[in-house]
């Protein structure tokens, strides 16, 4: 017997034939002996009708009111899957997040989780019952309702499963789980069955858009090993966890790709200490994310800065950066939105040597320009023209002999339908 | 400057444009220096949307679950309010039945208030905020959410006008008022300036679907005045009040209609006591509401009773009435569903003498035939044929001179639109 957090995303719960679906499978675990935990997100769909009635109400709506208004989501969809699950004679409970004792910070629409009592949930456990529980929502100290922003619902389930001391968390998805690259670039990339921690996030941070980092960094704080697998099927998907010696007997695990990125070129900025600094901080106070920097020297003295931020920071970046032209005046820039990060990661980096120059090498080989390098512990990422990334990706991923049988597991994985249908919410 | 309470129900914010009207009228009343509070229920539809969700997935769901699903309909409507408010410049707050300080019984989808607090409502109206309070919900002792049953909006209002010592309780619908009959049936049907709370129960009571009979009466027995009036012009309503002296100048004040019974004929019972009693202890005991009950004897020492029930309690009364075939063997039971209730009210005629013979002169002239009767102190009640209600309330009307100019108030009031769009709520 075990005690397991089930997640299941808008998609899973977004009409009432799939809610029976979910409901079913919750009753299987709990037949077989588990204490299960659910942790769901609004209908899909449902958020952004939320929003876009605030939105037509008022361009800037406070975001107190903002958060009771998204927390109506999820507390639609754990009293209907409540309701399906009495439907099947499964005793059930709902909780919304105040009820599951998830303290949040007074930060509306964003709040961080301080702590989590699980209010009666273990007791409603021993007495049988599965306790549904709304994601994406706390409570701060005043009793107000809040919202954990984007991947919300990931972290909800992650953060029980720790304080539950639960043995696993499962994170539903409509996809089978981690691939070695997308499924629709590449006819035979493979499912992961496990992966660590830190691969994971630099997957997550390099475009596979599965799951949120912030979700991903809370199970690594907390010891919290969790599975990404279908809502759709029964088969195993990919173990995320504590990084395991076998691990490293594989150089690369996956290779993915970003096209949410632009890359802003800043010229003839005077090659003098504290230039570069000015610039970050001016994109930093504008709350612009940076990713990438390089930095090299031009003519007469003049450096050049190249960044790459994700597409919809694209127009505050430039607007941040304009007024430095007061105090450099040749300063030029520009902005390229052709373009896609590519970056193969893997613990195995660290004790195999050759990574680079193999990865180089391939991509030399099919004559791909690289525009960018950065590098991490257990990750390469390049720049490259978006006309020439999908074939980069195939390159990269032949060269590392990720592939499996062709096709394997193609057609189920979806980026655009992955992980977070819904922009403020997982 | 005044306290006033103000509720607007489904349709008035049925959509963004709605919400936002109701946000320009809240807003006026502000300036004018009145202190004001909003109670509101879900936007039209969407209580019919959850339900309709719940059925599907259960066709008996747990009640807990029930409320909690179905307090997110005014969630929702209650933040986008304040939005709408702040888009103005007005400094509003929403609050949770709960955190309005709505204490109920635990009897989940239809309980009762126990005491309300008003949270901190008091002190937001001195800071010169409005506040927007979630009608129709409620928590009890233990923190769950609850909800009040049909009508619950109005009666969250009129309760809250109570324990905050408003001044007056608007209640806003689509109609402009109540009316001395149906403007769609009577042309000439007038609006009524002021009525007392029990001639406010007795046309609700017989078929007047402005309001529910639970919120008069604990406006009523709290003597909260309240005004029921339209939300779609400035018009003055109908003030419902303790009765003044002055409204005995009018023998009646106005005629209902309610075509929402059935007749249900038992005849051939023994006419010995305790015969009677079998019959509606069986009926209360599955839940029938009874209204008019006629008892006559038939040949032989056989009795038959006569009863009218809602509509939707047809079913079941035929139901509950069966098992006393046993001891009844000669029992017929017949069921009569073309027929109409039509009532005169008025506080006058405790003072007038003379009503029930002009009313059932005028009846007699049109050669319409009386069914049943009952009567009250301020009220008297007959049964007809469906197909000649219209007429008879046309006939009553005029013999009672309660017409004013043809057609002054037709054409905004609505039956079947009126007051109470949505069945489980107000």
């Amino acid at each position: 017997m075990a005690r397991i957090v089930q997640k299941y995303g808008g998609t899973s719960v977004g009409d009432v034939e799939r809610i029976r679906k979910v409901a079913a499978r919750v009753a299987r675990w709990r037949e077989e002996g588990h204490e299960v935990v659910v942790v769901v997100s609004a209908r899909g769909g449902v958020t952004n009708e939320l929003l876009a009635r605030a939105k037509a109400l008022n361009p800037q709506p406070n975001e107190r009111e903002m958060d009771l208004l998204l927390a109506v989501g999820e507390q639609e969809t754990i009293a209907l899957v409540a309701m399906a699950l009495h439907a099947l004679g499964v005793p059930a409970v709902s909780r919304t997040g105040a009820q599951a004792g998830i303290l949040t910070d007074p930060d509306h629409t964003r709040a961080r989780i301080l702590r989590i009592s699980g209010g009666d949930i273990g007791d409603a456990l021993s007495r049988g019952e599965v306790v549904i529980v709304a994601g994406f929502q706390g409570a701060n100290l005043d009793g107000q309702t809040t919202t954990l922003g984007r991947g919300g619902s990931d972290l909800s389930a992650i953060a029980l499963a720790a304080a539950l001391e639960a043995d696993v968390c499962q994170i539903y998805t409509d996809v089978d789980g981690v691939y070695t690259a997308d499924p629709r670039i590449v006819p035979d990339a493979k499912k992961i069955d496990a992966i660590g921690y830190e691969e994971m996030l630099e997957l997550a941070s390099s475009g596979s858009r599965v799951m949120q980092t912030r979700a991903v960094r809370f199970a690594q704080k907390y010891g919290v090993p969790f599975e990404v697998r279908s809502s759709f099927n029964d088969e195993p998907g990919t173990m995320v966890q504590e990084e395991v010696v076998s691990m490293e007997d594989v150089a690369v695990s996956g290779v993915a790709l970003d096209r949410n990125q632009v890359k802003i070129v800043v010229s003839d900025i005077p090659d003098r200490p504290g230039t570069a600094a000015r610039l970050f901080e001016a994109l930093a106070a504008d709350g612009v994310l940076v990713d990438m920097i390089v930095q090299n020297l031009g003519r007469e003295g003049r450096a050049n800065l190249t960044f790459t931020v994700p597409q919809e920071d694209a127009y505050r970046a430039e607007k941040a950066v304009r007024p430095l032209q007061d105090d450099f005046p040749d300063m030029r820039v520009d902005t390229y939105d052709r373009i896609a990060k590519l970056s193969v990661v893997g613990v195995g980096m660290r004790s195999h040597s050759g990574v680079a120059g193999r990865f180089f090498g391939a991509l030399a080989a099919e004559r791909i320009n690289v525009q960018m390098i950065s590098t991490s512990e257990i990750k390469i990422s390049v720049v490259v023209a978006a006309e020439e990334a999908d074939e980069a990706v195939r390159t990269v991923h032949r060269a590392f002999g990720l592939g499996g049988e062709p096709g394997a597991g193609a057609g189920t994985a979806s980026e655009a339908a992955a992980g977070e249908p819904e922009p403020p919410q997982a």
